[in-house]
């Protein structure tokens, strides 16, 4: 079992109060975590869409999962209104509008739709949305374990070649269990080997302007005992020129059919850091981030976020020691801040999913996935 | 005439007070520019070695110059010891020893000491010195000016190919006038083109963990008028796939004969990103930065700093307004601070120097500089 505990607490990303009338998470804006751990109280689609937005939660099947439970939400909250369904409706485009690049927002909120529509009566469509929001997160964190499972192997066997000597990964942004309900999707390999003994350390991405690497990623590893070192993200290419990198692994925010794969801006000069040295790059993921209608990476919509995020790093004041943000820019510059990027086909080694790990290419990709042939 | 004012004034970024005893800096360390500015005085040694160290000054070409003048200091100060020879012979071994990857910093100390020789009295000494540091220096403003001269004709053909629109023009890290006495040398090109009136557009990488991109560069382009826009380190491949960049120019800190070149941490990444998208890369560099002693990019060294600098991120505070610093990592966790990498000459298209653009390769190199056959 992971260790990822505050106060002797065993944590998932997500959970309904005991009284499932609200969704709590765990703040995770840099204005938090890891320096301020707090768990937010979610009670209606409004602000179910906020906390996506303003990234209380991120990460690809932790969006999904929470869109999932925010049309439970909806359904809760329809209960009251004159036209329930128009509510319901309504509040699934407001969540599919928040963040435009994870696939797993509109897999999840499509999916309760689905589901929604069998039942009638809105007592009915609650108890039913209740039911797929569970099952999406359980489904989740379930296929994250067995992706975890997958992967182990390739780390078991570098290992092996390696004598034992400890394994050096590098990961960019956080595709750990915050990015998920539980066990993440770069990480599952990572909490696998480590669970069972095989030495490894991991190469931590700060991954500007957001953090999620030296915040997020850190944090977990810590609290799991993996050994680790935060490098800027300038670093990867050099580590890897000089041996210190034996395979990437990250997470996805979207892949094609094809095997193209959105991730946190800056995963692709990992790839190409990662081919140039004839380096292992692997990208791990649940297939609810598979978008089965596209092929070419080019058509996955890029998030532009606010510009002021580049210019501003948040943490606790060196002086204070409150949260506090400084200006680390020229301050009449202006900036741009583009959140993905698309790391193609070509550069990735191999998908590691819930079914197995498969070369990233339609063929092989629907191999382990008939069902979307 | 590029506008580099502070209050009206136009500044080289090294000069000697007026006395002549003094030299005089403008403090670059991140909890000064470009939020606040500030003239160091530097009156021994010790101090010129500590404003290279700390970075106080940094670039290759002003951590010569320094050294430069450094060594003048030295001269100085030796005229009250009793073995004043024996004084200057350590002060260049202490210099020497503050940074190890420019090899600007050997060079201009090496220059001094074969001059310095050649006098017998120490006033002698003193007068050869200060002499051999201003020249040091204005060679140094000289052939940025020139190289600028050089590189502006690649912009321009492009401009051309675009029919006017602007050109866009990557940058990392600081390689602009703040990185030397005058001009700069990847920015020198890019003024000399504005100065023509040839429109250009400059993406600025921040350039973690010392932000010289979005602290330096980007003050220095608002200054002279330049458009430009900062992003996170991790953009520019982003950018690359999408046609958004024109031109890469970064500087260097050590260029081997054969035409690999250390640089900023990071470069590396986005000479395999121009690569990838067929997007000219060039390195600009006065001939100071030429190691004719070595081939190999690997026998470059490559300073490891404090891993505390990448766990926090320096700025004006947007509580108090005063300079601070906030921790931007998991607290407990280690981190990795190399400074350099090396791009192989493979991935460079052409070296812009003073005497004109070659590629990057021994022979091409040696048919501009022959007497370093």
């Amino acid at each position: 079992m992971n260790v990822k505990y505050k106060g002797g607490q065993h944590y998932r990303t997500i959970w309904l109060s005991d009284n499932k009338q609200i969704v709590q998470i765990i703040d995770q804006r840099r204005e938090a975590l890891p320096h301020i751990f707090r768990v937010v109280d979610l009670e209606s689609v409004d602000a179910v869409a906020t906390a996506i937005k303003d990234m209380y939660v991120r990460g690809a099947g932790l969006i999904g999962a929470t869109a999932g439970y925010g049309m439970y939400i909806a359904c809760l909250e329809a209960k009251g209104k004159t036209n329930p369904n128009e509510f319901i409706y309504e509040s699934a485009i407001k969540l599919k509008k928040t963040r435009p690049t994870a696939v797993n927002l509109a897999w999840a909120v499509d999916r309760q739709l689905n589901e929604i529509k069998k039942a009638s009566s809105i007592d009915d469509k609650i108890a039913i949305a209740m039911e797929t929001a569970e099952t999406i997160a359980n489904e989740d964190a379930e296929y994250c374990r067995r992706l975890g499972e997958q992967g182990v192997k390739i780390i078991e066997e570098i290992s092996r070649r390696k004598n034992g000597q400890p394994v050096n990964i590098l990961t960019h942004c956080n595709a750990g269990w915050l990015a998920f309900v539980d066990y993440g999707s770069a990480t599952a390999p990572i909490y696998a080997a480590y669970d069972r003994g095989i030495p490894v350390h991991i190469w931590v991405d700060v991954t500007g302007p957001w953090n999620q690497g030296s915040r997020l990623t850190a944090w977990e590893l810590e609290n799991h005992g993996v050994p680790h070192h935060i490098i800027a993200d300038n670093t990867g290419g050099h580590l890897m020129q000089h041996g210190l990198v034996d395979m990437v692994i990250t997470g996805a925010d979207r892949v094609t059919r094809a095997g193209d794969a959105a991730n946190k801006i800056g995963t692709y000069l990992k790839a190409l850091a990662a081919r140039d040295n004839m380096i292992p790059f692997y990208v791990a993921l649940p297939s609810s981030t598979f978008d089965w209608n596209i092929r070419d990476g080019k058509q996955i919509p890029i998030e532009e976020r606010d510009p002021e995020e580049v210019k501003y790093a948040h943490g606790v004041s060196a002086k204070s020691g409150e949260m506090d943000k400084v200006l680390i820019a020229n301050k009449d510059s202006p900036a741009t801040n583009y959140s993905f990027d698309v790391t193609p086909a070509r550069l990735i080694t191999g998908l590691i999913t819930e079914r197995g790990v498969c070369r990233a290419g339609e063929e092989d990709i629907l191999k382990l996935f008939p069902e979307h042939k």
